[in-house]
């Protein structure tokens, strides 16, 4: 896209104005449909160093009510940053619905200077490329627009403004060594950005190059790119996706009726495993700790399944400066507004730390789907949309334990009933529960298309027998038990 | 996607009954649907030889009432496909609205084999993946849904097959030179394969790989997969779609009001000119021919300035065998459910021949555009269609010359009200030209944004002043014999 360019023409001064004139009025005018129809929309602005993205992208938002906008300036990744996985810092900076997101710089930037600094394998590029092609394609596939501008001057030109800048005591410290590297290696810089442009070139959301030799030409091309990128995001509201085809190694699992709900354990036996367990459990997690391992435990099913006292088991063991549990209820306002995987990007571990989510993203293909709370469309492209999701986590290097707890229609009544008449308990059970069992056989369908589909060898569905809920935590204790010490293998 | 690929799993076999039926029944009811919608779709089954692309093709249409649907089996191309642009014979065939093509490998199979057979250097593999993805993504963008499956064998299956087929003289014959060759080298011809098909796989039309060794199960993932891709595009007939920035060289052109429409020319030097230019242009028609260099001529312009005349003057001088004038007229019933720009793919000529379109693949941006007969996403994208169009053109080989006809406001009075008093004249004036008279500001702006975008090196305009006619003649000879001159230097 850079070699061979072809470069935009500009226009005389006088129709430049009047079309700068339109374009930001234009955007002016179209900040108020975005609220209306919840357009998020995210713009990523990269380039060669002094090509003037940061001026440019100060004139753009002068059309903006502050409201509407965040700008996020991405510097190389925290300490902090460089725990979680490659896209986390970008993933939890998503607009909300109805408003914009500016990045000066991003993701591309990030791989493009680890493929310079030759810190990136032709593999490991490759394995990002597909990553940002999936987190960039699953952003458009849920209504996001995604703009991407590349702000492009020649050797000379950036030489030209490094010496300008430098010159001035007052605007020497602009100049970065990045900017004199970049300079002294433009050919080189060049083909490696040329390659990115091309390899995340889709017709979703495509890049545009900007020819950013002046200021006021720049920042129209950007206007009127993102102007008419707006108004093609506004016509697409209830847009449904092609379906992809798996392309991970899924493994074939039992229905929930093939499970045999039998298996049960003596109190004398469950004591002493649950105390060896826990033991070893406990010397594991400093392990982890040590080896910088992430685990990802995620717990899912029936109402009164025992999923909060196997939970316990497990945290029992645990250092409580190394693990978290997030307990996910429905999402509130600020999630909702967002890529629906979003709150659990929010929510990730650090290396070496443990995080177990008592209910999890499969929310999206059991309540939300059954509730009709997303289209038949969004759930069903879901399946794939979190294998993708889990396998970004597993690349990242973290165990993934994924519990479904599984009892009966009879021994969920039981429980039901026990706690409706224990005073103590009663906080345990709602109307709503009542209303899910209801549904206990649609719940059952969709559950068995759930672990058909996202029963993946890098991230496994275990299903607890629970009717028996001793049985259930010394099983969940020996597999997370047995996932971690396969890692630290 | 074939490496590492992750077969999907067979269900038993009562699953797999229940699921066909469901399938085979959803799509025969899907059909009605779709005539209902308009929705046009192309369905390319490729893979290995033996693997049962014909036998489930031929199970899948079953369902279909054959009004609807129409398969094809591409073979090697004829010679008379071959003296056409590559993609020719795949255009030509695309559905109309309402209706299923089925073709049986395709653009795929020709690619790849000429990449086996080391008939495809590096550089050209790399321009017709970018054809590729143009026309397909010209195709999902204009609301064809394509759906592409793969039909995926391992090297000890075909040989199985190929080896069952040989042993029956009755079936012998269906084993190809070409099964035994990709038998033989089944892995050169999986890294083609599979490069293939990671290079074409959009989001937008990806591709399924069907697990193909048994034929109940490839049925169930191919009629699973198409049901599914037509539900999705069911819902997408309003879809508009995000403007690509031009990528193409465009060259500088005045505006219409720039143009100086003084220029005439003296009668004597008129005829002696005429005599002279038009024995050249037929020495160079033989050249050409003789050469096999196509030559693509479009004519343009305001009602009365010219065109005919001026048509007339060129193929006075031309070879009546070797070229063609396609008078453009408001499309037909089969031509207006298609792709625009197919009643032009199917005009093309052959190679050394001439085709003289009067009025062209412009009208989606100019009479489409004003009169509404094409959402603004659809004309706004055209340009860069069109550019596409015409880069292919100019890819195979092709002189490309496009003509404005240009005249003022005063002259085209004075020639419709000639017109309308000169009894043999009438036939030549209608109601709709005095229509479109009263837009003429309207067009003038719409021929400015025309020319401004689509002035490609490769595919030039060129303005024709017209108010003495024969000064329009000359000009009009002496560019296109200085093209052809440039072609064939």
């Amino acid at each position: 896209m850079l070699e061979n360019w072809n470069k935009p023409q500009r226009p005389e001064e006088t129709e430049l104005e009047e079309r700068l004139k339109a374009a930001r009025e234009k955007l002016a005018r179209q900040q108020m449909k975005i609220k209306e129809h919840g357009l998020p929309v995210l713009v990523l602005f990269e380039g060669w160093g002094t090509a003037g993205k940061g001026s440019v992208l100060g004139k753009i938002i002068r059309n903006i009510d502050p409201r509407f906008f965040k700008v996020a300036a991405m510097d190389i990744p925290t300490e902090e940053e460089k725990r979680k996985p490659f896209l986390y810092r970008y993933f939890v900076k998503i607009p909300e619905k109805g408003k914009f997101m500016f990045l000066d710089s991003g993701w591309m930037d990030e791989v493009t200077q680890d493929c310079l600094k030759g810190k990136l394998k032709e593999r490991d590029y490759k394995t990002k490329i597909e990553s940002i092609k999936r987190f960039e394609r699953q952003l458009t596939d849920n209504g996001y627009l995604v703009m991407k501008f590349f702000f492009q001057i020649s050797q000379k030109e950036q030489k030209k403004r490094i010496d300008a800048l430098k010159k001035d005591k007052n605007t020497s410290w602009r100049v970065s060594e990045k900017d004199d590297w970049q300079n002294k290696n433009y050919e080189k810089c060049l083909e490696v950005f040329d390659r990115y442009l091309n390899d995340t070139n889709a017709p979703a959301d495509p890049w545009y190059v900007i020819d950013a030799k002046n200021k006021k030409w720049a920042e129209l091309q950007v206007l009127e790119a993102l102007t008419s990128g707006i108004d093609t995001a506004l016509k697409n509201s209830e847009m449904a996706v092609p379906l992809l085809q798996n392309v991970f190694p899924l493994e074939k699992i039992e229905k929930l009726s093939e499970v045999s709900l039998e298996k049960s354990i003596p109190e004398e036996e469950y004591r002493k495993e649950l105390r060896e367990l826990q033991q070893k459990l406990g010397e594991l997690h400093n392990k982890l700790y040590r080896k910088k391992v992430p685990v990802i435990i995620g717990y899912e099913g029936w109402d009164a399944a025992g999923k909060g006292g196997n939970i316990k088991r497990l945290t029992e063991a645990l250092d409580p400066r190394g693990f978290e549990v997030h307990p996910i209820a429905s999402p509130e306002p600020h999630e909702k507004a967002r890529h629906y995987l979003w709150r659990f990007w929010n929510r990730l571990p650090k290396t070496g730390h443990i995080a177990i989510f008592d209910r999890t993203w499969y929310g999206r293909v059991m309540v939300e789907r059954l509730e009709g709370f997303c289209s038949e469309n969004e759930w069903q492209r879901a399946y794939n949309e979190i294998n993708e999701f889990e396998k970004e986590l597993s690349d990242w290097g973290a165990v993934i334990v994924k519990f479904w707890v599984q009892i009966d229609k009879d021994t969920q009544l039981a429980r039901f009933t026990d706690r409706q008449n224990t005073p103590e308990k009663q906080w345990k059970i709602t109307e709503e529960d009542w209303r899910n069992r209801k549904k206990w056989d649609q719940y059952e369908l969709a559950v068995n298309e759930m672990l058909q589909k996202t029963n993946t060898s890098y991230a496994p569905w275990h299903i607890l027998e629970s009717n028996d809920k001793k049985y259930a935590r010394i099983k969940a204790l020996k597999i997370v038990i047995e996932a971690i010490e396969e890692a630290l293998r």
